[in-house]
């Protein structure tokens, strides 16, 4: 049976158009489902505004106590809930939770990297994929926001990317499993500012290649990581897609986006 | 089979200390369970961080847009998500919810009521108590933060001893439940300064008797509604007592808490 495992940006929860939109397509893709989102920028702009300082390190949030609590709030309170409303609105009934809740997924709290230690950051270890499998043929849809723990009482920031690839791998045992990272752009682009340069295909050595050459920008290249590693790890189908062809993708349109070879 | 509801309110939320002791309690505790919590102060200490104004009219709070947006990154996000991780190194398979998840818990957001617009404040109407006796059912125990909605997309704030004695009443059929509304005094108090006036045994005419003579306070008054609403319906055992009581729970040691009859 088949089970999509969709990731939407923060660039689609941050513009109230784009994610009306793609809850009524999300809403319509028939089958199994599971929605993995990411933050956006409502979390540095909370933490702006209680007067948190965001520090980041190579693109990525150093995860503070105060920072652990801000993400929290943000991640798993609004964003998720006001999500799970949405969909709860267009009659799916999707049910919002962490990495914490039914101990979904555990994590490791990342260890200081060259001298950079990135506070409360988590790497998936485990994850509890009967209990996906149990809410999921309870007729729910379950919709995880971006925070893992590490059983030991401490919650963890964890890249919702990461938590999408590690669901699909989990989940693919059960499941004839599709992973779909949706973003504003069509797919992976050869130049992002022509339309008609998107890459249909991409291998693994085309990706080593873009990155060494520098076509594959620094921004994609984590969320090709772990597409990549979906595949690695058996999940069959992997696209990198704009989360306007979610309403496509049963027509198996192949110029619609970027498959992962 | 015995189903233990507890409700903790914000000062023990509040107290690190008190929380503390009371997670470890909690999760010494025998048999099927839910947890419910408050908010405490933190809603309108970020409210206030965040230069939102909280307006209170005859002690409830007014939940307007941005209102309703920091209860839910509080409730359901900081505060859930603490209790669950805490559980969760506590070896308790925890799943935090709100009423939006799975439509657990839907509600009519209120009417203005003499010239008071409470904006977005739900009164509870349905329960989805098979999903709830389904994760029990898998061993799991739900934490619900006072969050629910309006089918239509909206977040409603709702009071948590309503969503204890509204659940209680709606798993009565299921279980054997017993129903506990814990806080920082012993039980319902004939006068909170003196720590030997507790009540032991609660009669409607009695708390009747005690709201004309004043001697039930006013914040004591829709907890209490909520536990005789819960008596009317069919829940056996009603207790109001200290968070410290729960490890006594199994003694039935009847001096600890007052029962509501």
């Amino acid at each position: 049976m088949k089970l999509s495992v969709i990731k939407i940006g923060g660039d689609i929860i941050d513009d109230q158009e784009m994610l009306t939109r793609f809850i009524s397509d999300f809403s319509r893709l028939q089958g199994h489902k599971i929605l993995v989102h990411g933050g956006g920028k409502v979390a540095t702009r909370t933490a702006q505004s209680l007067g948190i300082q965001t520090v980041m390190k190579d693109g990525r949030r150093i995860t503070t106590d105060k920072m652990i609590d801000v993400v929290t709030m943000t991640y798993a309170g609004l964003i998720n809930k006001k999500i799970v409303s949405y969909l709860q609105a267009k009659s799916i009934n999707a049910i919002g939770l962490t990495g914490v809740d039914g101990n979904l997924i555990l994590s490791d709290k990342r260890s200081a990297q060259n001298g950079i230690d990135y506070g409360w950051v988590g790497d998936p270890k485990k994850v509890n994929a009967e209990l996906v499998r149990s809410l999921i043929n309870s007729a729910l849809t379950p919709v995880i926001a971006p925070i893992t723990h590490d059983i030991c009482g401490n919650l963890l920031n964890t890249n919702a990317d990461t938590i999408a690839s590690t669901l699909a791998i989990a989940m693919n045992r059960y499941y004839d499993v599709e992973l779909n990272y949706c973003l504003q752009q069509r797919g992976v682009m050869e130049d992002v500012n022509q339309s008609d340069s998107m890459v249909k295909q991409l291998s693994y050595a085309a990706f080593d290649q873009g990155k060494k050459d520098g076509t594959i920008s620094n921004g994609m290249i984590p969320k090709l990581d772990n597409a990549f590693e979906a595949v690695k790890k058996g999940v069959s189908k992997v696209r990198v897609m704009s989360h306007q062809s979610i309403s496509k993708l049963e027509k198996s349109n192949f110029d619609e986006f970027t498959i992962i070879l």
